[in-house]
This record gives structure tokens, C-alpha cells and sequence, in this order.
């Protein structure tokens, strides 16, 4: 017997915190009365179908600072009874639940949204009961329009009115019992002119008594005296409320030991500092750093990884711990807390965050690997395993085994390493390879940073198989990076996004797309030449409100591929790798991107449609070469805003087609003139219903972005 | 910290019954072995999306006796760890579990399936660990293959079976112990040979040591004694296993009270015996009969619901309730309770079941209205809420109050009304309404009735918004009348159709089709003459494996509606309704369609495509007219069977038009001839590829029911 329960969630103890009726705010949001305990046997609406939901409940649903919450729930009861459902929400911290009213829509489907004004986790739970006033309303006003006697409605009508009057006080009873007195007297039916207004100063125009029953004070009496009594309760869910950043950003990924201005010496966190200003002028918001821990020298890889380090090689940033420490400390050649500190006072100042790197491994010389031997595996030689990936072996990098009996210890330890640099200032770290480590400690980890610091925001570097890759999300990383950096052809562009931008995914995966990094140095990229670089950064940065490059490779446009691997007739790696030496480049090549990129991360900021993903639509065209896809931010919400993206997917040739508008999402009329400006080239158009033309040269502009001017 | 829990369930405590090796079946289906508590830290698999799951675990999914239910789960872990996943399941009574192994389908998705051979409610629940001996064996492999020297390789490999040694008893553990002992001293590498076989006799061709790794004895041993000490367990579910018929079955509704054979004379149970043979020729194998309880007199119905009744009229059998008893009584004019064990005796001698009529409401005169005044609502006049639906009254019906404080006495009582007709040997119920009486109680009655006689059936009659529909089908009503009376064009059809009979909701609802009922005559059957009556027939039958169909009304083709309601134009209802007066019909008309039913329900019975709605597909067809499905049981099941119906879905015109066959789906290779037998005409065609024609001409048959032979 369970028929009070909704989905698989427990009843909540039916106690809760004492109702506080808002009297200043008589809008459909205010503090829920009380839950009181019901026979369930009583409780007749069945909620299903809650969303947000992620997998039953077992996870938060993703939400951002500001934007409202959209709870939907299927909703329903036995018989013809009219329903009456809210949403309770209760923002971190806060002692009780506020409701909000929800609306129909019709099939059963009822809304609510409820705004979010504090970062962390929200619970909300939907609740709903019969509607008896409306029920009696409904039916009476039925009767009473085929001319039935409604002398025994009307009495009954009185008499809920008397019983929302007893859960009232003060002037609410009072109105209430004088509506309820209007029905009591009215025998002659609803037409009956009532013989004063129980909510009109006297001597204000007398109405009938079916005016009065549809009455909006009279709505809302009934709203704050809701019988709660036999209400049946949806599961509680939460959704996490990320900063801003965490769903809209744009990243810039450089190696600080490439950072310095002279040729081949070793960069410094000073001279990242000192390119902050290039940086902000590029629009990014986000600069983030490979690791700039001290770098192992056992086992120490060579130029492009391929052998033993020379003397001179740095090494991979990777290859965490020497001698001068490990994860909590800071390169020598890189600088000081100090000079951490001054880097990111730099930033803010320009409003950019640095992220530091997460890389949960040791090089042989960790002091970990002397301290802790018990968290690395041994085998039957009494060696410790370094990383393998048969038949590659990375014998300057040991993991770190998971299923050590002390994982408990070793969990305290990694989140003090996390602790340690959110003390320093850092509020964004991207986690290098999280699905090679233990899910069980991410959920733990994140949970308990997020607990005490919801601003902090976690990508996912996890290149890995969709179901891996989504749980990451769901067990708490903020951001992920995606198959953006394959996906280049339109289908399998469309497909992707479609999937990634929609419930269920989009409820709690935050892509981030990278057209490259300094593992990836992707095909297109190589063999494209810059109207490939062009056509990938506008994809990623119009695509996703979350992009980011790995430069001045990207900006520059390098695109040679290291040597194939043997057997292999391909890379994906860059030749002479920045992950194993330090490259130092002249950043006023003709033909760089930065203008390019400034201008795209000056568009995103000034069209609030491109700060989020949820609207992303596809608009056919009639070329398989050219895709097309829109964004807009609603009407209503005082940012009305839409962009259209035509990008040409072909590096080489020009390519011209139809485009087929979806014109009810631009909020354009069929048969209308409307303006559209191409944000990259000033030029405007005029373009009429729902078929027009494009056409794109790729060593030009290989898109347009078009923000629709609706007339 | 709940890493090792998945979806939304609570973990199970971890203390299973025994293990019992089944020394008998060395097959992948073999008792459990016992899951330890493990420290969640340690638990790497995760599993999620399990199915079949009905909102997620609230409800069991429903299953038919001898089909084995197929388990799908998402089962992955960090990292590139080979996992071993098995469903455990637990048949009714069961006092330990069983465990299956799954099989993985790619893309983290890992299915097993599972017998059901009882009746009832069976548990089950997906199980992971990770498999450390084949991630070794697969790395091993692949090092070794590389040239690389797998010496440390192989002495850990021995050390993972040694570990299994330990966990095995008798001949499998010397054989495991032999396993170690040939990876520990075979130093040279994987093409060692070995100096004994551990599982060979005496004399057999020795093996290498890559052979041996990859033998199934090892296989099946490593099985046997699998290490679940750091397992994941999934959700804990279940599937109510229902009786064939529940799946399967043919509906006759008629009314006994018109089984009179001779003009005008009120009809007996001992009349309906008298047809049995009748309906046994047309192949049914439910006869449904609406309720035989006293009927009251006060405010009865007269002729088609219009007036007061007459002092002939009998009134409507479901204004339950008069002087002579209430819901456990039989109308008198009807017979005893003798008279009805004589025809479930003489039905189930035919291999028929009769169903009879649930309909939790009363007359005026019902017993309860005295006796429990409580279970119905007082108006504030004093006098007891009759039935409407504004502004449509129902005076002669009493709905029962379930909100009534005496509700668990009333349940106590209703439930006691359906034990009774078990108890005289009913087994198959048809509910009236149920979607207007409390949730709660269906779900506590057909929990309560299942639990003791779990092959009882419920259909319910609940034509209502689709969320309440389905909820019903969720707490446990076995199968559901459906939206297929008011689907007539082919889109709509399909679209129906592809929802109802693929999961989810395929998941949980059983739907049975009926062209007819003594409430609904379609105005396609109204206008549409006897081809519509046939076309219709023939979709019922043979889009879904229940269906049923009101007679003798249906088979007689009778299509004329009753006058409309005032301001009405048009009426679903019959004319001189069955609801409201004794007819007897001359059964022996030409153009009777009852030659047509008994041929369909051979087919159906000869061809078991036709007995389930999984396998349903559409082809297209070039003619919005024509529409073309299959279904087939899978090969290797012994009953290979494919069956391609075309129907015309116009009554008036012949229509002829090109399928496009899927022919994968059918068994048929690309540019093959095949055979088409047309099982209601005897005729056969020979097609080919996947294009072919049909012309059908509703005056003389509107479909073609073929049997696809594969040559």
C-alpha cells in the first residue's frame, strides 16, 4: 500500500517546518503550509513523470545562478476532480519550503518554475491535492447553465467556503465566511445579487453570485487556505545551482613554461601574467594551465615522448612529483605561491579565472611513492605497475591504485590537494583523465567541495565511451569536454548536439567543445589549413555557450602532425609537442586567428542566445556541405535575442544553398520581410519567409553569424 | 557516499541465502554465490538503465508465463578493467537466487535472460564485478604479442588463480591450483607448453600456456568461484509473471439476458450454456458477460437510458443492487449460483474462461445503501449523491464514496465481493470504470489478489486520458480496453500501435482491442457497412494478440446508432441498446460475419507471430488507404513464424498500392522469390525483393493475412 508515493523516492516525514503565511506577496509564491500526515488510503492525485529527474532522483539536476528551475510532472487523479499542485522548493540553507503555484498544460502535464538566487544544491518536491471549490465550481456553473436547480450545490458550496474560512485567520475568515454567506443565501441560484460584497468597500457596484465564485480574490483566499491533508507528495529532487561561468565560458589552455617572451628560456607564471592582457583582449574568461607542479626526472620522456629525456628536456608537465614535492607544490622554474597569487589577482582583475590541472598520478619521484607505497600497486617482482595501455607503456607515470585497503586515508589526501589550491585562490580546475580513476571518490570528492564551495567548477577532461563520459557528469563535474574535436560532418555534428543540447542529457551534462588541445590535433585540422581552424572555432565557440582552444597553437594555425606511431599511419599528436618541451612563438604571424576569435568572444558576450544551450535548433538546407542553426533567448524575458549560424563545413571549395527556416522559432510571420546582420561582416540582409540563400567561400568567411532583427 | 547503489534503489542488505554450487549444470545459469559487504570505496562497476523497469521500480513489469524475460543494463567502470555481470532472479516462493550470466552487446549495454515458469511476482537484480583474471589475460595477451616480456605478467596472472583456488572446492580447486602452477613455472612466456594438462587426462596432446588461458574449463571454473566481495548491485526489481491468456486471448461480450433462445422471454445463465457451443465455434476462449447481480428498481432507465422505465423495461445490469442482494447476488431471472458453476463447468470444458463484470457502484436499493450509509455522500439536503457527469445525471446509480473515513472497511467489503467470485471459480474480471474509484484501492486489491491467485486477470475498462490509463496497467489491472475503437486512419494506427507495443509502455500495458462495445458504435461501423465491420475485425484480431468484440451485435454487423443527445448531431450509442432491454437476435442472417471470426481466431491460434505485440512492424505502402504490418516469433524458438497482413482501410472503394518490404525483418534475402499464403482465401503468391503489390477490394475481402514462407 503505497499509493501516496510518487516514482521511487520514500515519503518524506509529513512534518515540516511550520507554515509562514506570506502576507506581502499575495503572487502564487509563498511559503508552504504545513504537510500534515494523511491515511493513504485518502490521498487520491498520482504524481509521475517529475522532471528534472536524473536517474530517479539519485543525482542533481544542473542549473545556473539566475535562470529559473522548469519543474514538469505528469499529474492526476481518479474521477473528474480539478487538481490544485505546486512546486516546493528550499534553496540551500534555508529552514522551509516556499511553493509556487503549478499551471496545466494540458494531457495531464503540469509546470512550475522557481528562480535561483543562491549556488548549491535547491530540493524541491511536487505536491498536489483535489481542488474541491473548483471541482464544485465547475460542475455547479455546469448545472446551472442547463437550467438544473443548484438550490443544493449552492449549500454545499457554502459549506467548503466555511471550511477554507476555518484554516483562515484574520481578515481572510472573515472574507471567507462572507463569501460563504453569499452561497448560503443565494436560493434563487447564481444569478443572485449578493447583498454586499464581501471584499468591496461598501457602496462599490453589487455582482451576482457567479461573478463572485470566479472571482480572483476569492481564487487566492482559496489558494492560501488549501487543505493539505490528504496531499500526495512527489519524490524530493534537487538540482545544483553552478555559477554563471559554469555554464557559459570560454577557455584558453597555454603551457606557462611557453610563456616567457625570450627565446628558449624557461616561461614563468610572471610571464602569463604579463600576456593576461592578450588574453582579455582575445575575450577568453577562463586561462587554464597544464600542470605547474615540480616534474619527475626517472624515467623522464623525451621530444614528442618518444624516448629517454636529453639533459635539456623539461619533461611532461604530467609526470607529477620530484624531489621538490608533489601535487601541492609549485615548479621551481614556474615561481611561487606568491607569484600564483599575484597571477591570479591579475586575472580577476580582467575577469578571468585560472584553472588549474587535476592529474591524479605520480611520477616515480612523488614523495606519495615513498610516503604511501601501500597506494600504488606492487607486482610479483616488487616493482611498483607504472601506466600501461598494452602495448604502450608510460613508464615516467605511476597511477595511483584506487583499490588500496588505505583508500580511505588517500581520499583525505587527494581532497586536501584540491582544498589546498582552492585556499590559494582557485576556483575552476579541469581533471585530467577522471574516468581512469575511482567514480565512487569523484562523487565523494565533489560532493564534499561543493558542499562548502559551490562556486567551484570542475571539467571533465574524460575522452572516454558515452555512459562513462555522462556519469562523470552526473556524479558531479560541472563541464566535460565532448566528440566535438571528431565530429565534423554535418550529420554527425547535428546528431551529437542534438543529443548532448535535450533531456535527458542536457539535465546534467555541461559540454565544453574543444576544437583542439595538446593531445589533439585533429585530421580536419591537419589537412584543412585556416578556413578549417575558421570554420572549427565558430562552430565550437556558436555551437555550446562552453568552448575553449589550446593556444597560440590554435590562433596560429599549426597544424603538423608528430610522426605516426609505428604500424601506424597517422597521429593525432602535434609534432614537437609542447607536453615534452618548451615552444616559444612569435604571435604576430600574418594570418592569425586572435582577430578572428576576438570578435566571436565579443558576440557571445553581447547575444544572451549564445550564453546557453537549450534553444540550439537545426534549419534544414539543401546542401550537405552547409548546416544551419539558430538560438534565442524567449520573448518576455527582456532579452529577446536570436542568432542564426550558416557555416560551410568544406575547408575547400565555396558552397551555396537553400536554407529551410523554421519561422515560428525566429518569431518571424510567414510571407515577411525580416533583417538579418552578420555579426562577422556588418553586412545586412533582407530576407523573406522561409526559404533563403546562402553561399560561403571558406578561405574568406566560412559562416555567417546573422542576429535576426524581428520587425 | 552511495557509489555502490544504482538508480534509485536502496542497496539490499548484502546477506544472502547460501550459496549452492549446482553441481548438476555446469551451464551459465547457476545458483548465486553469496554477496559480502564490501566497503563502498572499493565498488568500481556502476550499473544503471536497467530494463524492464516500470517508473523506476515503483511497479513490476509484466511478463507472460514461458517467455523468458529479457534484463538490458548499462554496466561499465573507470578505467579499462573487463567486467563479469550476471542477473540473480528469484521466482515466487524462491528461497534463494539464481544467477545468469549476461552477455555484453557493445556500447556498456549487457543483457542476460531469464526462464519464468511460475506464476507471480519474481525478483531480480543485476550484478557486476570487475573480472580481474580476463583484464590480465587480455593485457597479457596483447604485451605478449608486442614482444614484450611477460615473465612479472605471468607470475600475477598466478597469483589470480590461486586467489580463485582458495575460493573453490575439491576437483575445481586442484584444477585452479594446476592453472597457477603452469602460468608460475612457465617462465618463457605464453607458448610455453605445459607439462600437464590440469583438466586433460593422462595422455592428451599437451597445451600451450596462451591455450590453456583461453580454454572454457578455465572459463567456466573462474565463473564458478567469482569473487563478488566488491560487487555492484543494481536495483532490486520485478516482473509479475501472468498466465498465458493474460497475453493471448479472444473476448465474446454478450448478455445473458438475451440469450433467450425464444421472443421476448428474459435469458438465463442456463441459456448462455446453451451457446457455448456457438462461441467455441467461433474460436473465443473469453466470454464476458456484463453483471449479473440483482438490478434496482428506484429511478430505473427506461428504453435506451432516456426515461423512467417502464413496468416491462429489466433496466440497466448496472445499477447494481435491489431487495434480492447486492454484488455477491445473481439476478434471480438469471439463475443460481448453481446454474453458473454449471457453465464455468461447461466453458472450461471448451477451454473457456467466463469473465464477469466488476462494477463498484449501487442502485438505490442496493444493501449497502442501508447498511453502510456512510460509503456514499449526503448532500446537505439529506439525500445521497446520485451519479452525474454535468450536465448528465445518473439517478439510478449510487457511486460509491472512497473518500469515505470508512474506507478500510469499505475495501475490506470490495475486496470481499471479488474473493467471492474467485471462490465459484471465476479467474477472468472485467472492470467497469475503474479510472473513477480510488488508485489506492486498485492497487491494495490487486496486490492482495494476486499475491494468493496470482493467474487471475483484470481488464480494465477505463477509456480515459492516456496517464490514467496507463497508471492503471502500472498497479496491476492485467490487461486495458484501448484508444483502437476511435483509431481508424492509418497514421494514427501506427502511431498508436508503436507506442503500446514497445517499451516502455509495452513494459507494463497489455491492450485488448475491441471494434465495439455496448457503448461505443463508431461511426466508421455506423457508415462503413459490412466491409468496415470485417476490416476492423481483422485489425483487432491481428494487430494485437488480445482482443474482443460485443455480440451477437458485432457479428450481425448491426450499425444503427441511437437518436444523438439533444444538441447533439451524432451518438456512439447503439439504438435500442442491450443496456436497457432483452434482445434476441435471429443469429442464422446472411452476411453474418461469424464464418470470418472463427477463421481468425484459427489463424490466430495456428500462428504464434500472432499471440504477442512485440514484434509488430509497419511496412510502408505507397497508398494512405493500405497498411501493412508483420510480426514474427524469433527463430530458434522452435516456432518460426511470420505473419504480413495488408488491410484497406476504406470501406467503400477498392485500393491497390506498392509495400515496401523490410525484409530483414521477414527472413527474406535481398532479390529472393519467396511464398505469401493467404490464410483467409488458401491463395499463395510468389514474391520478390522488397517492392510488391497488393489490390483489395472491401466488398469481397479487405485484407490479406499471409504466412511468409522463407525458402
Amino acid at each position: 500500500m503505497v499509493a501516496a508515493r510518487a516514482d521511487c523516492s520514500r515519503r518524506k516525514k509529513n512534518e515540516e517546518a511550520d507554515a509562514v503565511t506570506n502576507d506581502t506577496d499575495p503572487a502564487t509564491v509563498e511559503r508552504a503550509p504545513r504537510l500534515t500526515k494523511a491515511a493513504v488510503g485518502l490521498v487520491r492525485p498520482v504524481i509521475e513523470g517529475v522532471r528534472p529527474q536524473v536517474d530517479c532522483g539519485r543525482y542533481p539536476a544542473k542549473a545556473s545562478i539566475g535562470e529559473p528551475v522548469i519543474v514538469e510532472a505528469d499529474i492526476f487523479c481518479d474521477g473528474h476532480d480539478a487538481l490544485s499542485c505546486e512546486v516546493r522548493h528550499r534553496p540551500p540553507g534555508a529552514r522551509g519550503w516556499t511553493s509556487v503555484a503549478m499551471a496545466p498544460l494540458g494531457n495531464d502535464r503540469w509546470r512550475a518554475t522557481f528562480p535561483t538566487k543562491d549556488l548549491g544544491r535547491h530540493r524541491f518536491q511536487v505536491v498536489a491535492v483535489i481542488d474541491r471549490f473548483a471541482s464544485w465550481r465547475r460542475d455547479t456553473l455546469v448545472k446551472a447553465n442547463d437550467g438544473q436547480d443548484v438550490a443544493v450545490d449552492l449549500a454545499l458550496g457554502a459549506q467548503l467556503l466555511t471550511g477554507a474560512a476555518v484554516r483562515a485567520k484574520g481578515v481572510g475568515r472573515r472574507a471567507l465566511t462572507a463569501y460563504a454567506e453569499a452561497l448560503a443565501v443565494a436560493p434563487r441560484g447564481l444569478e443572485t445579487t449578493v447583498a454586499h460584497d464581501p471584499l468591496l468597500s461598501e457602496g462599490a457596484p453589487l455582482r451576482t453570485v457567479a461573478d463572485l465564485l470566479q472571482a480572483p480574490e476569492l481564487e487566492h483566499l482559496l489558494w492560501r487556505t488549501r487543505d493539505l491533508g490528504a496531499a500526495a507528495v512527489g519524490p524530493e529532487l534537487a538540482v545544483f545551482v553552478d555559477p554563471e561561468r559554469a555554464r557559459f565560458s570560454a577557455w584558453y589552455e597555454l603551457f606557462p613554461r611557453s610563456a616567457g617572451m625570450r627565446g628558449g628560456r624557461h616561461g614563468t607564471l610572471a610571464d602569463v601574467e604579463a600576456r593576461l592582457d592578450e588574453v582579455a583582449a582575445m575575450g577568453f574568461d577562463v586561462v587554464y594551465l597544464p600542470p605547474i607542479h615540480p616534474i619527475g626526472t626517472t624515467n623522464r620522456k623525451g621530444a614528442d615522448g618518444g624516448g629517454a629525456a636529453r639533459r635539456a628536456d623539461p619533461g611532461s608537465p604530467w609526470a607529477i612529483g620530484a624531489r621538490e614535492g608533489g601535487h601541492t607544490a609549485i615548479h621551481p622554474e614556474l615561481g611561487t605561491e606568491k607569484d600564483l597569487a599575484s597571477l591570479l589577482r591579475a586575472a580577476r582583475r580582467r575577469g578571468i579565472e585560472v584553472a588549474l590541472d587535476v592529474a591524479f598520478q605520480c611520477s616515480p619521484d612523488h614523495p606519495w611513492v615513498r610516503e604511501h607505497p601501500s597506494w600504488f600497486r606492487h607486482l610479483p617482482d616488487g616493482s611498483i605497475r607504472y601506466a600501461e595501455n598494452p602495448p604502450k607503456r608510460y613508464e615516467d607515470i605511476y597511477p595511483i591504485d584506487f583499490e588500496t585497503p588505505q583508500w580511505r586515508e588517500l581520499w583525505d589526501e587527494l581532497a586536501a590537494v584540491v582544498g589546498y589550491w582552492i585556499d590559494q585562490g582557485i576556483t575552476v580546475f579541469r581533471v585530467d583523465n577522471p574516468h581512469t580513476k575511482s567514480l565512487a571518490f569523484w562523487e565523494w570528492l565533489l560532493a564534499e567541495v561543493k558542499a562548502k564551495r559551490p562556486e567551484v567548477i570542475f571539467l571533465a577532461e574524460a575522452f572516454t565511451r558515452p555512459r562513462l563520459m555522462y556519469r562523470l557528469a552526473k556524479i558531479g563535474f560541472t563541464q566535460s569536454y565532448t566528440y566535438f574535436t571528431w565530429r565534423t560532418e554535418k550529420t554527425e555534428l547535428q546528431t551529437y548536439l542534438e543529443e548532448i543540447t535535450q533531456p535527458p542529457v542536457s539535465d546534467f551534462f555541461q559540454p565544453n567543445f574543444w576544437p583542439n588541445t595538446p593531445d589533439i590535433l585533429h585530421k580536419s585540422l591537419q589537412e584543412g589549413g585556416r578556413p578549417a581552424f575558421m570554420q572549427r572555432l565558430i562552430l565550437a565557440a556558436t555551437l555550446t555557450a562552453n568552448y575553449g582552444i589550446y593556444g597560440p597553437a590554435y590562433e596560429l594555425g599549426e597544424n603538423v602532425p608528430a610522426r605516426p606511431a609505428p604500424g601506424k599511419t597517422e597521429s593525432e599528436e602535434y609534432m614537437d609537442s609542447e607536453k615534452y618541451e618548451v615552444r616559444q612563438r612569435s604571435r604576430n604571424q600574418p594570418g592569425s586567428l586572435v582577430p578572428l576569435i576576438a570578435l566571436l568572444n565579443k558576440i557571445r558576450r553581447e547575444n544572451p542566445a549564445l550564453q546557453s544551450n537549450g534553444s540550439l535548433h537545426f534549419h534544414p538546407v539543401d546542401n550537405p556541405n552547409l548546416m544551419c542553426y539558430s538560438k534565442s533567448v524567449k520573448e518576455g524575458t527582456g532579452d529577446d535575442n536570436t542568432i542564426l549560424v550558416a557555416v560551410n563545413l568544406d575547408p575547400f571549395n565555396e558552397q551555396a544553398g537553400w536554407i529551410d527556416l523554421d519561422l515560428k522559432l525566429l518569431g518571424i510571420s510567414y510571407d515577411q520581410n525580416f533583417d538579418v546582420e552578420d555579426l562577422l561582416t556588418g553586412s545586412h540582409y533582407t530576407w523573406r519567409d522561409r526559404s533563403n540563400y546562402v553561399a560561403l567561400r571558406p578561405n574568406v568567411m566560412p559562416a555567417h553569424v546573422f542576429r535576426v532583427a524581428r520587425t
